[in-house]
């Protein structure tokens, strides 16, 4: 457009939550974007399912659509702005806007974490730029400081708590507000979970995320299904409460982490001492940790959802994108891939471990656990024996020292066999 | 340079442990430094006060100069990294370097906090960029990442603790290790604080780096002198040992604060409540934390000093620094400039208040202090009395709801005045 230019074409695909809040401040905040930028952000036209939906915005209706094609093949659009969740359609639009030479910004966790590294090559290919910092941890500024951190650091791990609905659910078992399904139902009730939480409670969001942010972090393709994944429906209260007397909460964390020219990739409930930052992220909170060869160990923390604060990310992004549009240029950061990195499979991750077992409460019982797990070659920190109701039957809850996760596996299975012991209730790992 | 450009010259200023790890670091990373901008990074001229000194790092011998003009007036040098520190001649050397049409990165809080307004505005007519990031927060991004969101967010509130001796003797002091002079003699022993403490106890470095943040976050020129300071010198650790009792931890924090079209500028102990996030930044760390209208809640923690962590963020700016370089463009952030925002006088804030009195062991003490309070319309909150040594006289602890300085002092003389009270040992705000 050059010398012409009056304004930066937007076309918004989605007017749901966060569609809505995007063309709110765009409309709000225009006068003080413009001079910021030196053009006004004009959204041209909005995508949406059901144009005769009631919204809580005032979007001129000339510009609402049905029709995708409006925006993909209008020369004037310049930007697109998507933000209407779930791998398709999404994909497809964001594929197609960038081959068109568009500027993508983002909010899709999921499509990012599928086909990322698809996105980002055409992008490059076109030489335009593709945005997401809303995919990750909402409000928090984290994509864009990982790239600019990325350029002087090598990232050694990323730990974050970036699944609010799961941090929600923790934070309310540790404080004894009930069973998971108990406090489950309340976090439905007040909008924190959705009535299906399969996608928050067995880590497969978290799993998205992280798969985004060890992407970026390690230069490699990190796809959803190369994270070890296991979520928190069989987490009992007793545990939360056996962890604080040993000086721990219990976090789902997400965990990349480089060892040996390798890469530990993993969600699971986490032991975390007391005293560790992360430890303290309560409610739906998010927060993650970049540790990097030169800075050390930075924590971001922040509102991991919401409307206004997913709008303040995908609103940043986008007068990035226009400062790139505006300037007729932009720089992409470096995509190179570091060949050779390989995942860590899950048996070869080394741990120390929380052992939750049901045994008989007669003698000899611990003698042949602790039997088992010499065998194993694991030691045994620490050890806390409880009689249960006496129903003949106690509790028995073990601290080992660091141990691959292999070797543990298979002193579980023989725990199992043993005589004496009715269940293995829970194992949980501590936070490396 | 064009299309002829082999390397990104770089003219270096002072090679203490910082400038020896920014050296460092650009050797040992230099191809992947080169890769990632295109162009190699080459130091060619470094200044140094001693040419004899011995240094660890290696550095050619025909680099080093002790003449300022053979950077300044070589124009093979695009890029001045300054990491001298203090005011002068730093601040002469930047000014010069940007009016030469060079690139700038410092990590000088006191050259930043005092003409940081001048500096920036001459980069802008030159159009070159002056890159601060290691000037707060040392290893923490949080220049940068305030940049862009405050291209989307209004910022209400910076809080931030940003000094780390401070930090580590107030640490020492809650966990009943000494007394402030005994944990200041114990940071000097470990190199946390030096042998002159007086900008750092004082409060004088957190008000350049709060001035440097404020500048930042509400866009009006912030200098020193209009931060209100006090120190921690007169802390006792019976101070620590109440305020843990009422659930608060004390922190020196720096605060920055819009309140109905004013700026509260501030740096002074403070006590914050113990689940809040700031209250768990121990140590030498550091925490900064941004609150915007879209955005909600934001911290960034980590270590706020530190040859490595200073060294990643200069090195970080750099490479910013490079890009544009190499582009040959450059995008000058917005540096709008509020109309008509003043400074509120100490005065005029608004708090609660812990207070800590030394009164007489005797009836009426309790209620003619609280009759001064009732007169200034002071509201308490809570009171905790305790005998002395059994010398006659007691401690009395009291917290205050939320009212203005000006009526607080008041009320204090008023105390002071009274039969039966020895001495106000402390006054201390409680956290916004």
């Amino acid at each position: 457009m050059g010398s012409e230019r009056r304004s930066i074409g937007i076309g918004l695909l989605g007017l749901g939550v966060v569609g809505a809040g995007v063309a709110r401040i765009l409309q709000e905040k225009a006068a003080v974007y413009a001079r910021q930028i030196g053009y006004p952000l004009e959204i041209r036209r909005v995508l949406v399912r059901d144009p005769k939906k009631p919204r809580d915005v005032a979007v001129d209706p000339a510009l609402i659509t049905t029709n995708v094609r409006e925006i993909l093949e209008d020369p004037g659009v310049e930007m697109v702005i998507e933000v209407m969740g779930g791998e398709q359609p999404a994909y497809g639009y964001l594929l197609e806007a960038l081959q068109a030479g568009k500027f993508v910004v983002t909010a899709n966790k999921e499509v990012m974490a599928k086909h990322g590294a698809e996105l980002l090559a055409t992008a490059r290919q076109r030489n335009v730029d593709l945005l997401y910092e809303a995919s990750v941890g909402g409000g928090i500024p984290i994509i864009a400081p990982l790239k600019r951190d990325l350029l002087a650091n090598d990232i050694l791990s990323v730990t974050a708590i970036i699944n609010g609905t799961t941090n929600y659910i923790l934070t309310a078992m540790s404080r004894g507000v009930g069973s998971f399904d108990e406090v489950l139902a309340d976090a439905q009730r007040l909008g924190y979970a959705e009535s299906d939480p399969t996608n928050d409670v067995e880590g497969i969001d978290a799993s998205y995320k992280l798969s985004i942010l060890a992407t970026l972090a390690f230069h490699m393709d990190v796809h959803p299904e190369h994270v070890y994944r296991e979520g928190i429906t069989k987490l009992a209260e007793r545990d939360f409460a056996y962890a604080r007397e040993l000086g721990y909460a219990i976090k789902l964390l997400a965990i990349a982490r480089k060892r040996d020219g390798a890469v530990e990739l993993r969600v699971h409930p986490t032991l975390v001492p007391q005293d560790a930052l992360l430890a303290n992220v309560d409610g739906v909170l998010n927060a993650v940790e970049i540790e990097g060869d030169l800075m050390s160990r930075v924590l971001f923390q922040g509102p991991g959802a919401g409307s206004l604060p997913t709008t303040s990310a995908v609103v940043a992004d986008a007068l990035d994108a226009a400062v790139s549009i505006s300037n007729s240029v932009y720089w992409p950061h470096s995509f190179r891939r570091e060949a050779g990195l390989r995942v860590v499979p899950i048996d070869d991750v080394r741990s120390r471990y929380y052992l939750r077992l049901r045994v008989a409460d007669q003698p000899g019982v611990l003698a042949r656990i602790a039997g088992v797990l010499a065998d194993a070659r694991i030691s045994i920190a620490s050890v806390i024996q409880r009689e249960l109701e006496g129903d003949g039957t106690a509790e028995l809850v073990m601290m080992t020292h660091e141990a691959p996760e292999a070797d543990l596996r298979r002193a579980l299975d023989g725990m199992r066999a043993l005589e004496g012991v009715d269940a293995v209730e829970t194992m949980l790992r501590v936070r490396p």
